[in-house]
């Protein structure tokens, strides 16, 4: 439940037909930030920019950093230069971080010149981080007090700063260089004896990141320690910055999302999947998708290679779709559950032995399980020896199956590159070829074809 | 980068069997929380008893919250009594309720007979609401004030409350009868005159969630308006409680590792992957491989129905894995892009039309592409009616395969179920079977086989 407006869409454009703007402006004035955002993104470019223009300036800048980076990018191509400085100059740093990275590069160029020199120096030092570290999320708005102040001291500079700071809740101590020295929550302020120092509520407790640390270490501190917001020092310790939990909330979102579609073969968006394009999909799709017909054409030419044992007993044919599935799906369900739980962080090195043996007696219990429910069907269709064939081999390839879904990503990451790469569809596809090789040789074996 | 003790566990450990005891209090006090939470993890039960009662109370309590609940049950169930109904009366109430319910229902029972009245009351009002919701994540611990008292009252009164709040960086405004009316800042009352009433603070912009929502809506609201506690009411209206990010951050992780183990049919385990035992896993993955096992039956009956076909051109064999997994790749990156879309809530209704039609140019494309790399192929080893049949088939599956893998989850959301139920092994087996259909009924008919 959320307090949402009494008009709608279709009210707004009606009155912006008739022109009648006091009463529009008194229609927008209720409509929460996020509402406001929605209401442009539906509007036509013509449409948006008249509404753009009349919402009050203190709030457009926050209703601008709701909207997403396309949309940013074609309102800021239809208002004239003082409008976009001025938008930029109100966007929160880490917000127009984010907006420069995604735009291109002479476009950023054009947007940098509209800055004052001040935020521009601050856009250059932000946009000079690493893509997807810590410093590109952060924003260097915040509240830095001396320890040899008191609290009553800190409180007033709080009060005189507290507006230009994206949180209050959490104040940072530093030196007289600006060096890190504790982060203290504001309640500590409110709840103590005005005339103490600050040094005396200082207990060393505290969690502080590198500005070249990848994105990823700032989720997974944020994630353990249940804190709003991170301090983000320089390799000199200095304070440059902070992130706050909404920023890396959305980037756990970003990185999920990229860890679904690796899962499935996809290389990641650039953006939601509704508002992708089709060339961007067939190019995002199509690499390996190519890649694994290559794959798969060794398990046809597994099976070619069997074409006498198939010729001899067609019936084996039947169970081969069975077999090779169950064995990729086994495959898959081994991979996804070791590669989300490498994501998150719970398999340490010495976990990887305990993680293989136990997939190795639960594969082999899947395994059984399978090959009893297809043995009588076997039996049914084709006879005892088939029956048999078809049972051992559903067996061995729930484990091989298995095996190598759960050694996959762990390799992966022992030489560097992302577990999640050892996809389901490059799984199965691997599962295949083994499905169809240990078929094949055990029923022309055990059938007597060779 | 975090403050590490330079102490390990090692050093605890030799302490521990040396009886130090006030040297190892000394050298606990230095490490933070969570890394304590990690030494009792990894201390043997003996050992972590010792260790446990060692800290101060003003610690073990927070210590306690971060193990996790088979960790937390271990422990109590090694406490006597009176520590025990310490340790309960200690925790948050909505650490409290999570403990709670991960307990078989007669351990939970004993532990509620220890809590004294005032939280065995509070205990069972929170395990009282439904499973998921948002009740249940809540905690009871916030800050309220009377809109007509003045900024200097309501700082007094957060200045005696403070200490029991979980956050006081959001103060939330009641009427008399606990009636919900806004939610504030605590910027809000440092930046503002102390003699102004409460009520001009109040701007009614807020956010508010009810006790029996889905906790999902809460973790979407958290995301959209970036707040980091959220109001909660009963159905009357009356402030009941807060959810505070941290939480809903754990319930996103949740819901997304459940979303994973769906994609690929895996039943969502209890607790970690790596500490799920053999039995549970055979449990949570057997079902949907044995009821896989009876769908991939009818791409056998398929087979089987073709075996004249196969019989007399037994190279239509050789590509049969190549053409029916490229169906299912495609199928299961079309599931995997669509149910992931769906969970971020960024598919709206009217959208569907738009990511049909979407999906099936994209998936002409692909198709011809694929059916261009194989047809070369096809050719030399096969022949040109071969090869002709192949490509054909090649960019009707993919193009039939993508279909089902976008239709199915859509379908499955428009009648009530989880999308997410559309997993990588269903879409492939159901696009094993539509491809074989095509292949050898195409195949039969184009090289006149009938």
């Amino acid at each position: 439940m959320t307090t949402f407006p009494s008009t709608n869409l279709h009210d707004v454009q009606h009155l912006l037909k008739a022109q009648r703007w006091a009463e529009l402006r008194a229609v927008l004035a209720q409509w929460p930030d996020p509402e406001l955002a929605d209401l442009l993104a539906a509007l036509n470019p013509v449409e948006r920019v008249l509404v753009f223009r009349l919402l009050p300036r203190s709030i457009s800048n926050t209703v601008f950093a709701y909207l997403n980076h396309d949309e940013q990018y074609e309102l800021l191509s239809q208002l004239n230069n003082d409008e976009t400085r001025q938008v930029l100059a109100d966007l929160n740093p880490d917000d127009r971080t984010q907006l420069f990275e995604e735009l291109p590069g002479q476009v950023t160029q054009k947007l940098l010149n509209l800055l004052g020199p001040e935020d521009l120096r601050e856009a250059r030092q932000l946009l000079g981080y690493p893509e997807e570290s810590v410093g590109r999320l952060m924003t260097p708005d915040y509240i830095a007090i001396r320890p040899d102040w008191t609290v009553a001291q800190a409180l007033e500079h709080i009060r005189s700063r507290g507006s230009d700071s994206e949180t209050i809740n959490l104040i940072y101590v530093t030196d007289a260089n600006w060096r890190f020295l504790d982060a203290l929550e504001l309640r500590r302020f409110i709840l103590a004896d005005p005339q103490q120092p600050v040094e005396a509520l200082m207990d060393n407790a505290y969690v502080v990141l590198s500005a070249f640390d990848d994105r990823e270490r700032a989720v997974n501190a944020m994630r353990r320690y249940d804190l709003p917001a991170l301090p983000v020092v320089d390799s000199d310790g200095i304070l440059v910055g902070i992130v706050t939990f909404d920023d890396l909330f959305d980037v756990a979102d970003e990185e999920t999302t990229e860890d679904f579609h690796k899962g499935a073969a996809v290389a990641p968006l650039r953006g939601s999947y509704v508002e992708t394009g089709v060339a961007e999909l067939v190019r995002k799709r199509v690499p390996w998708l190519l890649a694994l017909v290559f794959v798969n054409i060794f398990s046809g030419a597994a099976i070619a290679a069997y074409e006498d044992t198939i010729a001899a007993v067609v019936a084996l044919v039947f169970f081969l779709p069975l077999l090779i599935d169950s064995s990729g799906n086994a495959g898959s369900q081994a991979a996804t559950l070791t590669v989300r739980a490498l994501a998150m962080g719970e398999v340490r090195a010495r976990d990887w032995h305990r993680l293989l043996s136990k997939e190795l007696i639960v594969s082999l219990l899947l395994g059984l399980a399978m090959a009893a429910a297809v043995a009588l069907l076997a039996f049914f269709r084709a006879g005892p020896e088939v029956a048999m064939v078809v049972a051992l081999t559903m067996s061995l390839v729930v484990i091989v199956g298995s095996s190598i879904g759960t050694i996959l990503p762990l390799i992966l990451q022992r030489i560097g590159f992302d577990p999640a790469t050892a996809s389901g569809p490059l799984i199965t596809s691997l599962a295949d070829i083994t499905g169809v090789l240990i078929y094949f040789s055990l029923a022309t074996w055990l059938l007597g074809l060779g």
